[in-house]
């Protein structure tokens, strides 16, 4: 059950500005297989367009960080924020860039210490080092 | 300010249990520094011992992630869980690890760019295709 | 799948404490729906009764912020809670209270851009400039 | 204390690119003060174009959002996600914005509310209405 | 550095309903310290009763969970919503409630753990067992 | 749907490691179910392992907090972080462990009036009172 409906590839056909965007994803994919999250920002071309132009910036285009590093990033924030589409969707990316079953198990075992941690020093309030400075 | 006393180098020194692994933490970091969240945990012996024997075990031994990786995996998660004493402390590791201004660049965009989808998804409840199950 | 059985009408005509509550809810929103909220609530009169009243106090009594801004508000925080109860909930009072489809791509811009600067600022731990201090 | 060094006014204006941002954030809010956030992305040059590209058109283009509830939305998620910076940053432009007290004093129960409301719904994982699909 | 000035006696004297509000924490707590959360609430007299009056009827009037259990609960919610200042006023308010220190460690080693588990569980996404369902 | 096949008896029972571990879990709770969890974690024996005797030390073994005490914790962090599959399964055990309908309305109007006042206070960015500090 969504907030909005989703968009078929026929009601995106219709409309050239969504078109666009969906052929884009397409080509720059390689697939054509379009997910449900652009299905859903096609009512608002123009948030469409610029969501898709910053994923294909950030995620897409190559970088000094290798893609399956982005991807688990990605993950880790999306868990964090139990977002259930996006762990999908993700962890899916991350598979078919490569994630191997040992790497997940180490993602996990990191995910899993690092919100352990997180809970305990928010819970004691432990003021930060000055040694960790930046400045 | 803190919930409970941060334990300092002689308070540590008069307790056996808590020795040990502080003598741990600086002979496996090679480092004479051991930082604010150690001290604050020596309250807890217990809760000390299993802490310190999982970060070794999760993020200190070798793996199939390399080291600087899993950092960021870990801030990744301590930013979103808004822990700033963790956000400070594995910022300074992943520095330590050899983070390069442009990976860190990098790093803070993936983050970013996931916070804003995860918000998307979310508000438009968008249901998980199918094509995204692992069963 | 709920942690506790929702109160059909007929369970909730056998209790007159709840009874009085859903009739207030069905007189006030000028409606016979009353929806799964209140009927998991239902088990707990007390609660029941202090949450309608706060509910009634602050999003359906006139103050000087709109209706449909107050949901807008409403539907930001549960978003990123990630309560998907309430962000469909909410999303379908907006609906009824009048959003377009303009005020909603401009809501959805703004809570993705502020959750995208949320997670930069925690990143990089940036202190608050002295000018905003209301002090 | 943050992860990375704020730039001055100085180092700003020894970068082009940079200081190509900040003159339009000073021109476009007609107003000297360049706030910390802004100082710490200067680090990653195409990372602060990028961000203030999207607030200029998310927040300070002119839309069908007043600006005073675009602010109002972007201090609930803010608070939400717990980001001090941009609770106070987005705090301060709300008032410069003509923010009442009393408008204030509704957010405030808003926001309290929802997140009472999210806590027990969450809790009690109430199943959602078919009466608020969108589809 | 908060978003509102925080009341001094002398400005709650000179307000009757605020006064009313103050004068009845200092006799329910029997103390005549007054903590900066109500100082800051004190600018909206309606929030202001509301909270006070909910507070004090969930958190101080007897009931069927003890005084302690509840402040852990609290506390529990608070630093998984990353609130400093919760964290700090109610972890105070369990030690004046009798919490030991090792009852604190378990406390801390029961928070770890639920977030933890909290992060696997929404890393792999496990679909809810039907044997939980209360319907 | 999960990003991981869920172990069934018979593949568990073909691994001599992973099915160790599901003895002792039916051992230790004296019952023949095993809970959709730990079969999401069965691909990864050696997390398994230390989950389980983490959950074990922490949850199982006597202690100073009762175990019922221990539950509610354990509910009230995992709603907060929005875990779906945990408050469900927190609250079954909870229920097993003798919770009360009382007990259980009296919980979700602490964690109602906890997530109220955090956001609240964190809205207010209220300066925590020197007199909480510990040190």
């Amino acid at each position: 059950m969504a907030t909005v409906k989703l968009w078929t590839d026929e009601e995106v056909s219709a409309d050239a500005r969504v078109k666009a965007v969906f052929d884009d994803i397409r080509a720059t994919r390689k697939s054509d297989f379009v997910n449900n999250f652009w299905r859903a920002l096609a009512h608002q071309p123009a948030l469409l367009e610029r969501t898709w132009s910053s994923v294909k910036a950030v995620m897409v285009e190559p970088g000094v960080l290798d893609p399956l590093t982005k991807e688990l990033i990605y993950i880790a924030v999306s868990l964090t924020n139990s977002c259930s589409y996006c762990v999908h969707s993700h962890t899916a990316a991350a598979r078919s860039k490569g994630l191997t079953e040992q790497q997940y198990a180490e993602f996990l075992a990191v995910v899993g210490m690092a919100s352990e941690t997180n809970a305990l020093a928010t819970a004691l309030q432990i003021p930060v080092d000055p040694e960790f400075s930046a400045q």
